[in-house]
């Protein structure tokens, strides 16, 4: 049986020219340290939920990224953070919006798929629900870094919202992973700050399933990166399953339909990583670049930033 | 043009032997009065969008229905309620999840549709926003019912949460309304107070598009009502408009195949309101009964309660 996962750290305007070489070397190694612990979790027989948790919360301990440590802030100062997990075989699903204070909010869906009646969590209850079921809880300052600081400094005096990929300057990212596992089950995971200058409990695409975060085994595993109120209003995860189930296209046709014909109609960019049954995987984006890598039956790892990256 | 509007209060154990006919009369009545609110709006020539806000208003506004005043207590014995409103001509959208103290929450999913770059508020963020722009705020008291209370204590005692209709004696549902308007254009909108003892922060389908709402000029209008979490993890709205824009299938078929076969093959009961650019019109759902009502072009107002109703 194939087996295989890809990963993405988020997309946006993301140009070699403004990213310095020290920087990118860390984050080309942050995407296939992410990678290997995916890969190593599906070689060991363990399940595509599984790998695709493991994977996300590397990404989340490390503050090159948008989620976890490293979040952006909110208007007022502080982190929030959304994540969503979705089982391909059962189509169960965990997912958490507005969560403060928890080290790994893929965990905390994870917990909430597993252990709930429930699938959506938000806010002050996400954050008790992870207290009760022993997650690890971190002071706000853990997830504090500097130059999301600055970002919302910048947007503060803008007086806008933006995507933490917007500012030419800062190219960090939403993370997400997509999984096919030896038992032939897809999974699927997003999690995120949001973003930069969000207000009034504002929550993306990430933690809605069938919007930033999807899974069937019928069809595909896909994880969403973009302007997150353009995917809602595309419903993008669930669409290219849609395209799959109900027209007979690939992944790939799919998932490049959608994102580069769909969107942007309504004036959306951004990108999605996607896996189907047969371990064919599709990284499309409309962006300048989106962090991303994948690697199917422990084979080469393929990591990639730019658009002419391959 | 054709024009219309259909309506749901909540879908359910509703049983013809446990209403009393007093009470019936009394949902009869307030069905046909969000009707007719509707109709009026668009006989004025006024859009979709406005006419399923009024016609939820007057819902969310009696305590017979599962929405604004009336509805169902948290866990923690509060009530925080859940609405989304979106336009198909546009596809722009608004919802809130979690929110407290605002009497009219699907006014407020508009104003988010209207006034924010967002698309999706939540808690206490949610509610600021409302205050910002002057929307009707009303102490806790105005929403309580002891209806509403006895239940909550039901399950409080048998430690689980429900939806709002599957304790026999207790009848109130969460409500919704699609609607055509003259000018050819769809909307659709939903609002709750969710589940009886439901805790961390539960968001269930109604605010979520795609799912428990959603609408597009293409395909249909949606508003759903069930058990969210079967909703959510069969993204039940947007499926429905796939099989209708993938299969070419006609609204009934579509509708009929999501309520009728996918759900009920992962568990999930409950039912769909829907309408299309041409005005036709499906209801079909699962459970005993569902609380709904239709009129087309001003003509006879259809207003039904249990499966063998018409």
């Amino acid at each position: 049986m194939p087996f295989g996962i890809a990963i993405h750290g988020g997309a946006g305007t993301i140009l070699r020219e403004k990213l310095t070489s020290e920087k990118e070397k860390a984050i080309r190694s942050a995407l296939e340290f992410a990678i290997q612990t995916g890969t190593k979790c599906l070689q060991d027989g363990e399940t595509a939920l599984k790998a695709v948790e493991l994977a996300i919360r590397t990404m989340e301990d490390n503050p090159l990224f948008n989620a976890g440590k490293g979040s952006v802030f909110t208007h007022q100062g502080i982190i929030e953070m959304d994540a969503a997990i979705m089982c391909g075989q059962t189509l169960n699903a965990g997912s958490v919006a507005g969560v403060r204070g928890v080290k790994n909010p893929i965990t905390l869906a994870k917990t909430v798929l597993e252990k709930s009646d429930f699938i959506m969590l938000s806010g002050k209850g996400a954050a008790d629900f992870a207290k009760q079921h022993q997650l690890d809880i971190e002071p706000l300052e853990y997830f504090f870094t500097e130059d999301r600081l600055q970002q919302l400094k910048k947007a503060l005096k803008k007086q806008k919202v933006q995507l933490d990929h917007s500012d030419q300057e800062d190219k960090y990212g939403t993370v997400g992973a997509v999984a096919l596992d030896q038992h032939g089950n897809l999974a699927a995971a997003t999690s995120t700050g949001g973003m930069t200058n969000k207000r009034y409990g504002r929550i993306g695409d990430s933690p809605l399933i069938g919007i930033g975060t999807y899974a069937n085994n019928e069809t595909c595993a896909i994880s969403c990166t973009g302007h997150g109120e353009y995917f809602m209003r595309s419903v993008v995860a669930y669409d290219i399953a849609c395209l799959m189930e109900y027209k007979g296209w690939s992944l790939q046709q799919a998932s490049e339909h959608v994102i580069f014909e769909k969107l942007p109609k309504i004036g959306g960019s951004g990108g999605v990583i996607a896996i189907d049954t047969q371990g064919n995987i599709a990284l499309p984006f409309s962006s300048k670049g989106m962090y991303r890598a994948s690697q199917i039956n422990g084979e080469d790892i393929h990591v990639a930033i730019f658009k002419d990256d391959e």
